[in-house]
């Protein structure tokens, strides 16, 4: 099989210039200024952008939380991916039975996964407790599992203590891997719950109180120097929404910790209005960390361009507002923690980001894939466009609108949290591994083409 | 009883002149150009400045910790005191029963205190735990008792979490009173130890490895925090050690916080090559946290100029080098925790800080007595000069050298950690309520005559 | 003559208690609980605050702009300073002809003042040019005639370059005086001026247009460094009006060099929406460097509390707005530069920063009072309530409410900058060198009674 | 004419990954896994970094100082440029007769590089003067000559006082240009240079002593500021020394301020001590600004890798030690200031740089080709590895070892700032336009093969 793609404007998180582009055998095997070869398929792009498929390190398909099961499953969550122009997503998993070790939920998600992405995936470990057992199996994840990168919580049912986290950090730097973390404050979160809930004070927007910026910050700042004890180890932190946060990254970095941080396309362009909406609306947003006072989205956009925040995920965890959402309705407590947004991101963060002058299009490409293929061990198979990474790439083209509604997106859920919104840009072809995956509107891939990616150490950028 | 000080040079926090101080039933009733009032006793000071007595607010005396008793109870700690130009003190008080109220150590510290004390003194009451009983006696410790300040731990038996925090940060600030807090990560801290045993690096160097700057860095900016979050609440840092944690202050006051911070002569003078010298030695300076890095001092001296560090105290926890310190000879981990100081704290500020030009001799006065005294409730009665305050004066001699040897010193303990260090300018008369306790290099003062000050809110500086 | 004031609440730049002062012979010599001496007059202040009179080092009586006349000589305004709780000015003397010497305006200078003046004073030199003969005559200047500062210009028609500046911070750190500078960028200014004239836009919001907050902040950054290239010397700015010219200042102190900088009233109270107001009123506000952006004003408070900037002063310069005025009716460049002030300073502060919560009363007394005094070597004798100072004191009534407008004010101009700001606490009683020179709303003192007072070398806080 | 480059390892300003070049005519024609085309020329790289060829925007090609003439004109400067991995530069051109038209130098330097040059070059345009005249002229020279950035000096003869800079800032803005600015205080050395000369100070130590740090770093922050004023206009540093002007670019860049730096390698990896070299050693290295204190270089390295420091160039100025050096031997004012460095540069930035940890070899690519490519207009033909890019390309054996000495280089003086250091990594071959000019350690191309470029607008990264 073999797909040439002519005339694009083929960007990549440096460059930017026109060349069609030969896949074979689902690599890229020729760039060139003019390729004249035959091919299976060819498609002009002329005026449009090509891009490195998108790269979404933080997805949580058929997450059981319990109270609600995520609306996505790899299927539907994957094909909403693709349809938004990611090529790759790294899922986290969620939590197994307690006390399991580790290669229990690898192998869970692994049958989630199979028959079942139409783009190639990879896992996050989670840590739900550690003890020499676990310690030790961490080489076996991370080596034959190619499973490179662990998460662990600092609240909700499985937080891991101080000491634990040194454990771990010194682990994963010692097998090359890479700490993520989910970084919040949990004492003063579960006071602040707690009192609210006594006082009846229970609507969406307490869900937005009871999680304070300090409570991100604080945390931030704790793991950044937990990291520096365990010998200077690399340290990932999710969802980050907070200038305060922001700030700590930005002194430890001074510093010369090797600190790496991900925003979400909703802390970047949502505040914490929408918690006031009427109709419960606000139950839509419930997530955590909460969306937050508008300025901390100029901070953010300022530390993604200053290079202190390095890639740009979804957190996407989709529970439909018409039934799981409305558990939170008359408790904040009670509503399931998230919300979609796998297939937005790229037409947001185009939009928002490089049609508004917030970043430039390189810096765009940077954050969607490059990064978060280097930093995950994906690279140079994923996030760039050069020979011998694999056929992913995505054509924008930069003059279509589209006012983003839930009818026009394919998640298995009944909400976008972007409702109304119009953007500039959009993804119009989407190619995995060489094979046209969505064009014209429409996903053509096959259920289950996704392939499951053994991923490396982390490229420490 | 009246007492005339004749021709000092009056030092203040802000103010330096010439004049007389008529002292008259314990309180300083005039200061004037030229008194010519009979009196009981006329000193002649001239050419000696004259300060406000010294207040040492992070003293342990009496103080149990199990393996070992510290070597100073009231009698003879408060005398080491008088005789190093302190004439208040603040105690922290040690544990009590596990489980038992607030009101029970403050009985058994009055116990400690009275018919030994030789100047005035208070405590700060100790938290153990937190339920809703203890919240709410703290109103009659504050009110009735005058103990308008208590401390958490974060590290050793009783460490206080976070959610706790949150609990005693609003509960004081509601009661108009001040928490203070000793920051030391303690998970990362605990690893480390049982590593460093476990490898059977036991000797002095690895209590210094063992918590490292960013364990209490760390903790700091938690505290600060978390203190945020309970209503922005004011919160004193008890004897910071790090540029890391001065960092984190700096950030919290530039954000509009009521943060305060301590440090110790041990601190600004001392570094950790104390812990490499022979026969041991170092055991005489296993204190958390431990001496730093000597670019550290800097740090410290110039955060005091800038006002970021409010207070000199010396946390005083004096146990014998010969058999006390011994316990930790062949590991670290079973030396008793701490070092002696009350009596060094003055004549080591003015020296290193007034004399080598680090700081200007008002804001000795400043950090030494003003401050300290308005943190805690303890001001105008202490730590300033003026009509109405207790006669609680110091009279420096500038020109006066000593080198510092355990010899001239007057705690109970075996050694001083100052050995050998040469000052200039000595301590050489100390008036506690109008009356001279020590002259000629003898304390003359009785057993027992210092009494218990209740004090008021903090005066948040 | 002797003077009683009993029962005050005496505050200075650290303390405050209560108590009774007794003036003799125009001086402080004593201070008690309880005076019960005779006195040739006794005033009972109880519920009363007394402060060091206000010691203004930035005024411009009699000054000659060519175009105009300030209003005020060295009687009006030293009687509108005395009726607004200031005791001691320093004013800025004018330029004199082309190349005279320094001792020429000396001179000039104390014509205007003496047989004028009703309250102390004192004058700071002016640069004009620099040559070898000016700068071995400042050593005269300094030690005979004790006046131990001089200012630069940046701008205007005498602005000194970059070497001139150099033997000037040299030539005054060797006698121990300070430099003072008025920092603007000479350059950016004269461009947007002349551009602004061309174009035809010459409305009051043009000066503030053609003094952007760069222009200040670049100036003061560049005597930061010449400062510091000339031997690591003291430099005062004055009027600093900009955050940006703030964090080139802690960036400095941070760095360990002596920068001092004042502000004035109008930079933390108004704001540039006054060069938009009806009936071109913005050219009462024509003032260089001008009104700023409110978030400005924030930020010079908070540059007050951190200690980075050290005093208030005024820059009176006042132009009816009738008359002179009036010149810059069609053009802002012909519109005689300043406002009035003076009188309103003490209130103002006391109002605004006490009363309101952003400065506590002891750093208004030491921003006010202590600090000009210190830094401009009139300390001991000014600035401070000590024994041995001169009986120069200012009784507050915290409870007296007024409504600042013109018709109560006593400087010679006919408007004031603040009409209509409604205050609270107001200075009620002024006394000068133990006399009672303003009480019950009126003036009382003699023309010409104030004393011309020479000054020491700065004392580097 | 075409040449195939089979397996190399390509790396970019982001990617690295193997692969082979085929370049036809000059251009980048395509890039493939493995491309089995016909060639003219086959050269198999295994094992080497291919890199894009350097782009050195800072030499003094033909420079005359009046009193000597650099020893490089455009055929020895550029083939010593060839020889070290630089496929590109820039030169500053020197100044023209007082009162010449930007013009006047144009075309003299169209007549030094024409028949010359043996890479492809171009000039920055010079500011001597601004008139009207100037300001108009400026638009054909960006536009008809393709020169769209002109330097200005701070100092030296035609230095450029504040009011024209405004202009000049204005005026390139306006048409796409940049301005790059020479940026030291004049006056200030000015004053330390005839003070040394008068006190009869005059080795080569005291050229350093007389251009003290706060001399860039006041430059650097005025010309920030100045550049704000004037429309936020785009501004770039030349040879950048200093922390301090690094510290002013960073607040500056935080404020949102389109701010360029360019450092050299003699200020990463030299420092002051060899100005008190024996034997007059010195004067090799008297160039302005000078050789600073060693803590300057890991700022500046850590600048370049926070993206701080954008390019490193060379200010390449090549005197003879034996001669031209030799005039300062009584005086450091009357050497001629400069030194050489275009051939050191890649090696030097690729050993000390990539190869000891400082920078990863994509920001290696980024600072010595890509920024430089794009900032000035010459990307994307200059500055990447890409189809439609000119076939500039450098193939660098990361294994060789060279003992860097006078002997092995090529510039036309009689010796290198960098004698003795020992480099691991060396440039082996280099292409220019598709031509092989340098390979196996000799030079092999045509005198005056290289073409004038005419520049885009600047892309401002």
């Amino acid at each position: 099989m073999s797909l040439l793609i002519k005339n694009g404007t083929i960007v990549t998180a440096s460059d930017i210039y026109n060349g069609d582009i030969y896949i074979e055998k689902g690599k890229i095997s020729e760039i060139g200024l003019e390729i004249s070869k035959e091919a299976d398929e060819i498609v002009d792009v002329k005026g449009k952008y090509v891009i490195p498929g998108g790269v979404d390190v933080h997805t949580h398909f058929n997450l059981d939380v319990g109270i609600a099961i995520a609306n996505d499953d790899f299927y539907t969550g994957t094909l909403a991916a693709a349809c938004g122009g990611t090529t790759t997503i790294v899922d986290h998993m969620g939590f197994g039975p307690k006390g399991c070790n580790l290669k229990h939920q690898v192998d869970i998600y692994h049958k989630y996964a199979e028959d079942n992405a139409v783009i190639d995936y990879s896992f996050h470990g989670v840590i739900q407790h550690i003890n020499q057992d676990i310690l030790e199996e961490m080489k076996s994840i991370v080596e034959d599992e190619g499973i490179s990168s662990f998460k662990a919580y600092l609240t909700y049912d499985y937080k891991i203590d101080d000491e634990d986290m040194v454990k771990i950090f010194k682990r994963l730097r010692e097998l090359g891997g890479i700490t993520t973390v989910h970084c919040e404050n949990h004492g003063s979160i579960k006071y602040l719950k707690d009192k609210y809930v006594k006082e009846g004070l229970k609507s969406s927007i307490y869900h937005y109180l009871s999680r304070p910026e300090e409570s991100e910050g604080e945390a931030v700042n704790r793991m950044i120097n937990i990291a520096k004890i365990s010998g200077n180890s690399p340290l990932y932190i999710v969802h980050l929404s907070t200038k305060l946060g922001l700030d700590y990254i930005k002194m430890a970095r001074e510093r010369g910790q090797k600190i790496y941080a991900e925003t979400c396309p909703q802390y970047l362009i949502l505040d914490k209005e929408k918690y006031e909406l009427d109709n419960n609306e606000g139950l839509k947003y419930i997530m955590s960390p909460p969306l937050r006072e508008r300025h901390n989205c100029n901070e953010l956009w300022k530390g993604i361009n200053e290079g202190y925040i390095q890639t740009v995920a979804t957190d996407h965890c989709p529970f439909s507002f018409s039934k799981d959402k409305q558990l939170g309705k008359d408790d904040f407590t009670k509503c399931p923690n998230g919300a979609p947004g796998v297939e937005e991101r790229i037409p947001l963060i185009f939009s928002e980001g490089v049609m508004k002058g917030n970043i430039s299009i390189n810096k765009f490409v940077e954050v969607c894939s490059t990064n978060p293929a280097k930093i995950f061990g994906l690279y140079p198979k994923k996030g760039t466009i050069q020979v011998g990474s694999d056929g992913d790439l995505v054509v924008i083209d930069p003059n279509k609108e589209v006012i983003l509604t839930k009818d026009k997106l394919h998640s298995n859920v009944d909400y976008t949290a972007y409702e109304g919104i119009k953007v500039k840009g959009y993804p119009i072809i989407t190619i995995s591994n060489g094979e046209i995956i969505y064009n014209e509107g429409k996903f053509k891939g096959k259920k289950g083409r996704g392939r499951f990616i053994k991923r490396n150490r982390a490229n420490l950028i």
